[in-house]
């Protein structure tokens, strides 16, 4: 089994990256072709690729526009796949944003929007509201992420400072139907979530999003704090006409990946387990848990037998001390490096399933139980590079970092735990 | 199920305490009784306890002399229970540890010593080496710390400042048999390392505890530099004649603890899953990472299903930045309850097996579903509590600390998280 440890992580990565490949899944959630038009938007990493799926099996014709981030444009003949900036939204996003809000216009009962989302949709989709500029809006998000307010709160602020969030994108394609397939990447995979969910109903309203903005004294964002005062255009709440033939369809989820990668170690002989589709937690700190759990099944057989592989997905956080290169995944594996200190049987990888890790070229790394004595003999110190934040650096050495390039899609980081 | 979860959660750390009580694991483990005398010495939170125990099922007679933690003497007939600082040594230690060394003079080969060692014993046997003070070994000691070398550097270097560690009790004790019982409270058991080891062989050198003080710059610590370059009297080898009879027994481990309460959680219709025994991580990023197993737990009944409990031990880190009150068990609960925010049907309990979180009055504390929404309505922020490491004072306010009062035994923390 050990000569081919690293290759069975290599295809345990692949395989959860092909359970969300656009071309694979969204065949099976395609609606009837509409008597009226069929107009395809959409936002995210894949849409490119989902757009370029979607015209290889739709049987009718369409047309349309979507967005997706620079370098993941794909060839198309019908849809226009425009690029623009991810995380940090563009003049190219807000342009792609009106573009998309044209394209539902003047539509009938007869007409159908696919509107293809996915991760990274939220940055693509930078539509200020009327009156406010992209600049006012990044200003105010800058204040919440500063303010210490919760996912929650800041989310309802950004739907009321947005012309495209919170199903506002679905109203606009009124009265036609509206077909939603999504590619999720948030934990719980809720459509209202996921890119900020632009064809969702947004239960929250301006009142509570100036009572966030009033709770954490942003009152000074001026321009973003005048809209929510003026409050006008409420976002379409549950149970909207304008909405409630909308559909929604999750074609991809971590979990999902999950369960791809669990059958490939399977057929291998090697027993999954499932810790979780959207763990969180500092990157580092993951790691050191997670030596503690691989170390646990060596000794005592728990929380199951070897051969094991322990899987998860989600997103880590990074906390930047150092100056180093590497995205979440790489600091994972440095940190686990670190625990393991080349403990016999173990292997790891861990990557992101858009095939890049942070700003890097890479997707990820691999771990092996020789990395410890490997990185010793060419002087390369794990604890001196995790405190530089390091881990590209430290497998670009090693000549361990796994490059893909980009995937096309997107349900979050991979990592799988292998004991022999 | 749901009105039995506090309780249940109450009786799986209780038989996780049960399985490390003296009392009940000190009678297997029991030698001979020898032809001359028997002595006993020992160190550790439960030194007192175990003496206690020893004299109970002792058949023969005995006298000797342990030093244990402030407040955790029980009374004995025939073994003198001293008293000295935990985790800072004091004068008092270094004096019970001259009693210690005393009482094992002159022995002969028909002489038995029973050494009873636990958790805590390595503060608690302060015996500078000849011609040092406890404020040169202190010193050095806290130079360690700051200086990023790892547990293995350290104790190398504390080994050879000591009088006492690393084999040389043993070697005191020769030509007399030695039966050393253990209760484990460090990462893989071993016996060189609990209490750092003074009835085990040492295999670091003199010349490699010099290496270590050289590679971090420490040689300002004039007398324990001097000292291990002067390099007199090395530590016992493995193989020295001295200690070739000496024999070790681990009486409690935390691994028979988790064992404990997985047995009483099976028997109340709970599957229990052991994730490690020596499971390390900061605190607060812990908690955020089996928040999402036991979300996992719920959503997709992975890694095992509902009703399930997630069973650890080890001991985490807590960084501290506020000026809260509250141990490692608390800060991980408090973060748990702010990952969780009120979600159903999970519970949790984190206690240290000792019966002292931290430097409190609590064990540990308890976590239900009602915990978040009953802060709230008491205007208690688990974020702001979080932010100033005050899990104590939030579980406090709560009614919801854990305590025991000291245990007189110690296997580490213990973590559960119940899943209905």
């Amino acid at each position: 089994m050990t000569h081919s440890a690293r290759p069975l992580l290599r295809d345990l990565f692949d395989a959860a990256v092909a359970a969300a490949d656009p071309h694979l899944r969204l065949p099976g959630f395609l609606p009837e072709v509409p008597r009226g038009r069929t107009v395809v938007v959409g936002a995210g990493k894949a849409a490119g690729a989902m757009a370029q799926a979607l015209e290889v099996h739709w049987p009718g014709p369409l047309d349309g526009v979507v967005v997706t981030r620079y370098g993941h444009k794909v060839p198309t003949r019908f849809i226009t796949v425009l690029e623009a900036a991810h995380p940090v939204p563009d003049q190219a996003g807000v342009h792609a944003s009106a573009r998309i809000l044209q394209a539902v216009q003047g539509l009938t009962a007869d007409d159908l929007v696919i509107c293809l989302i996915s991760g990274g949709g939220s940055a693509l989709l930078a539509a200020p509201a009327p009156g406010l500029t992209l600049a006012d809006k990044q200003a105010m998000n800058r204040a919440l992420l500063r303010s210490g307010a919760t996912i929650g709160e800041m989310n309802c602020v950004r739907k009321h400072l947005s012309a495209i969030k919170g199903g506002r994108l679905a109203a606009a394609c009124y009265p036609a139907r509206v077909v939603s397939l999504l590619i999720s990447d948030v934990p719980g995979d809720d459509p209202a979530i996921i890119a900020s969910g632009p064809t969702v109903p947004d239960p929250t309203t301006f009142a509570e999003a100036r009572a966030v903005v009033e709770k954490y004294g942003l009152q000074d964002q001026v321009a973003a704090y005048a809209h929510l005062c003026a409050a006008q255009d409420e976002t379409p709440k549950p149970g909207d006409a304008r909405l409630v033939t909308a559909v929604t369809h999750l074609i991809a989820t971590p979990q999902q990946s999950l369960e791809a990668a669990a059958k490939v170690a399977l057929n291998a002989g090697i027993t999954p387990l499932i810790l979780g589709d959207s763990l969180e937690g500092e990157a580092r700190e993951m790691a050191v848990v997670m030596a503690g759990m691989a170390r646990q099944v060596r000794r005592h057989g728990q929380p199951v037998a070897a051969p094991c592989v322990l899987l998860s997905g989600g997103e880590t956080t990074v906390t930047v001390r150092g100056k180093g290169r590497g995205g979440r995944n790489a600091e994972f594996l440095l940190s686990l490096v670190h625990a393991l200190r080349g403990d016999d049987g173990i292997y790891a990888m861990a990557g992101d399933t858009d095939g890049i890790d942070g700003t890097e070229d890479n997707a990820g790394a691999i771990l092996a139980p020789d990395t410890w004595m490997r990185a010793q003999s060419l002087g390369l110190s794990a604890a001196d590079h995790l405190a530089n934040n390091d881990g590209y650096g430290f497998f670009l050495a090693l000549g361990d970092l796994i490059v893909t390039g980009p995937t096309l899609t997107n349900v979050n980081d991979f990592r799988a735990i292998l004991i022999l």
